[in-house]
C-alpha cells in the first residue's frame, strides 16, 4: 500500500457474507489487479460466479496470502486468528469481519462513516464490527456531532442470516413444517455450538450468541464494547437486549438515545438526512418507516420513526434498519478495502 | 351483584378474543346462572361449542342484555360505545375489552394482581386494559411494590392475533406465498383500516395501531397513559416502541426500568417469583428464557434476561412474555369477572 488496483483474497468466499463481498466488489467496480477465492479444503475447487465468469475457489493455505494485498476475512474467529498473521507476515492487509480481533487494541475496528481516520493506523489487521453494531453507530453518529450522548438502550430484531445460511434454510424449513402441520426440527438456532435449539419459525429467541458472565450475551456485549471503541469515547453507555425473530434480512433495532444539548425533532431529521450511508424514511403520519424486508440488497442504514420522547426532555427513539449481510458485514468490509486502495 | 353464581353475556363471542374468553370460562369452572353468547347479526345463528355442548349465537341488542349480571365485551370500540349504556342501564356490569372506555376517569382499568381494589369503584363499565400493558404492568407490579420506580423504556414484539383472526390467516398465507414463490398480497397488516399495506410474513412492521399526532402511535400512547392509571401514578414515565412481529400468539417485550433503591438481581428475582400471575425462567447460562411459542396457551406473565444494567447502577433489564390473547384479553377480563362473583 498504496496501490492503484489491488489483489484480493476473500477468504469465506463461499459462505453468505462472502457471496455478499463478491456481489459488492462487482456493483462498486473495486480496482481489482486479480481475485483470489479462498475456503475451507472441503469448498476447493468449487466454481464461484464473478463479473460475468467464474472463479475457481482454492483451500486456504498460508501461502495463498503470496502476493495479496488486501485480504477479506469472513470464516470464523478461528480460522482468522489461524491465518490473519500468516496473511499479514506475507504483506497483505487483513479486514476480518469475526469477532477474533475486534477488541485488540493494536487494531483498528473501522465503520468509514464513524471512524475512517482510524484505518492509517492499522499495524496489518483491520476489523469490520459486529452487524448490530455497525448500523447503530451509522445512526447515531450524526446524533453524536450534533448533540453529543452518552447514553444508548437499544433491543433488536435480528435476522437469522447472522448466523449463515444454514439458519436461513432452517427458518424456511421450520416455516414449512408448521403450515403443514409437520414436526419441526431443530437443529441451529439460537445458537448452534450451543445444546439446546428451539424453533424460530413463528417466534422470537431472546439470545444471540452465548452468555457472558453477567448474563448478557455475547452479542449485547459487543454492543457496549464495540460501540466505545468505534466513537473512540468510553463514557457512551449502551444497554442492549438482542432478540433473534424470524426475518431473513435485515435487522432492526428500537434506539433510544439521551441527547446532551436540547433539540428539536426537524434538526435530527436534519442531522439524519445529511449523514453519510443513512436514508431517512420517517412520516409515521403516511406510513412511512423502513422495515427489514425493504432494506434487504441495499447498502444504507435506514432510519424512522423519530420521536421525541414523553417522559425525557432530551430523550430521542429512533427505528433503525439496515441489511445485516451488507452494510452489517460485506458492504463494510469492501468500503475499508476502498479506503486502503485510495490511501 | 353481589352473586354467588352469575348470568354471563359474551359480546363478540365468535371472534379470536371472544373464543378465548369461552375457553377460560370453562377451564376456571366460572360460577355460570347462565351464558348468553351475542355478535352482530351476520354471526347470529352460528352454534359454538361450549362445555362438551353447543350454544347459539344471538344478534346483540340492547334488549339481550336483560337479566345479564356481567357482559364482556370485546367486539371492537363502537360497538362498546353503542351497547355497554344499554346494558349497563339493564343493571349487567359490563368488562369491556376495546380502548373505548379505558381512560375514562369514571371507568377503572384494572390488571388485578395490580389494583383489583379498584374494582369496586365501578358504575358500571370496567375496562380491560390493552394486551401490552397489562404483561408489562405484572411483571413491573413486585418491582414498584419493593423497589418503586419512575421510568420504564419498553420496546413490543407483538403477535399478529393482536389484530384478530384475519390478521393470523394472513400470515400464515403470505408466509406460504413466500415459500412457494408465489405473489404475496397484503390486505391487513399493520392496521387493517389505514391505507397501506406492509408484508408482515419473514418481515418487523413497527407500527401497531393508528398515529397519534406526537408521531408516538396508538398503541404506545396507550402503554403510557394506561400504566399511569393502573399504579395510579402519575409520575411513572413510560417511553414505547411497538413493533409487529410474524408470531402467532404471544406478545415479547424488552423492557429497562430505573428502580429507585438498590437492589441485587437475587433480590429482584426473588420477588418476581413470588409475584402474582408472574413465572421467572430467567437461567441464561442454560439458555432458559421465555419464548411466545411456549406461552401460547398459559395464562401466566413469563419473565427471563433479568439483567443489571451495565451502565445507570439502578437500571435493569427484563424480557416478558405474555399470551396476548389470554392474560392479554380473555384472561384478564375473566378474572375481572371472578371478583366481580365474589364480593
Amino acid at each position: 500500500m498504496p496501490v492503484k488496483e489491488a489483489t484480493v483474497a476473500v477468504l469465506g468466499a463461499t459462505g453468505a457474507v462472502g457471496e455478499q463481498i463478491l456481489r459488492n466488489l462487482e456493483k462498486r467496480s473495486f480496482p481489482l489487479k486479480d481475485l483470489r477465492l479462498l475456503a475451507s479444503k472441503r469448498s476447493a475447487g468449487k466454481k464461484v460466479r464473478f463479473n460475468g465468469g467464474e472463479v475457481t475457489v482454492q483451500e486456504a493455505t498460508p501461502e495463498a496470502f503470496e502476493g495479496v494485498d488486501i485480504a477479506l476475512f469472513s470464516a470464523g474467529g478461528s480460522v482468522s486468528e489461524k491465518f490473519a498473521p500468516e496473511a499479514v507476515k506475507r504483506g497483505a492487509v487483513v479486514v476480518d469481519n469475526t469477532n477474533a480481533f475486534r477488541m485488540d487494541p493494536e487494531v483498528p475496528l473501522i465503520v468509514p462513516e464513524v471512524n475512517k481516520e482510524e484505518i492509517k493506523h492499522h499495524k496489518g489487521i483491520i476489523a469490520n464490527p459486529n452487524c448490530s453494531t455497525i448500523q447503530m453507530v451509522v445512526a447515531l453518529k450524526p446524533l453524536y456531532d450534533r448533540f453529543g450522548f452518552d447514553r444508548v438502550i437499544v433491543s433488536t430484531y435480528q435476522a437469522v442470516s447472522g448466523s449463515g445460511a444454514k439458519a436461513m434454510e432452517e427458518l424456511n424449513e421450520q416455516s414449512r413444517a408448521v403450515l403443514e402441520g409437520r414436526e419441526v426440527v431443530k437443529k441451529i438456532m439460537p445458537v448452534g455450538k450451543l445444546d439446546k435449539h428451539y424453533q424460530i419459525a413463528f417466534n422470537a429467541l431472546p439470545q444471540c450468541d452465548v452468555a457472558q458472565e453477567n448474563g448478557f450475551t455475547l452479542e449485547e456485549m459487543k454492543m457496549v464494547r464495540e460501540t466505545k471503541k468505534i466513537f473512540g469515547d468510553e463514557q457512551i453507555g449502551v444497554t442492549a437486549t438482542c432478540v433473534r425473530v424470524p426475518v431473513q434480512r435485515g435487522h432492526s433495532e428500537s434506539i433510544y438515545v439521551e441527547l446532551k444539548k436540547d433539540f428539536d425533532l426537524e434538526e435530527v431529521r436534519q442531522a439524519l438526512r445529511e449523514a453519510d450511508g443513512v436514508i431517512l424514511e420517517d412520516d409515521i403520519h403516511n406510513q412511512v418507516y423502513p422495515t427489514p424486508l425493504d432494506s434487504a440488497g441495499r447498502d444504507e442504514v435506514f432510519v424512522g420513526r423519530v420521536r421525541k420522547d414523553t417522559v425525557h426532555p432530551k430523550g430521542l427513539n429512533l427505528w433503525v434498519v439496515s441489511d445485516n449481510l451488507l452494510k452489517g458485514a460485506a458492504t463494510n468490509a469492501v468500503q475499508i478495502a476502498e479506503h486502503l486502495v485510495r490511501e
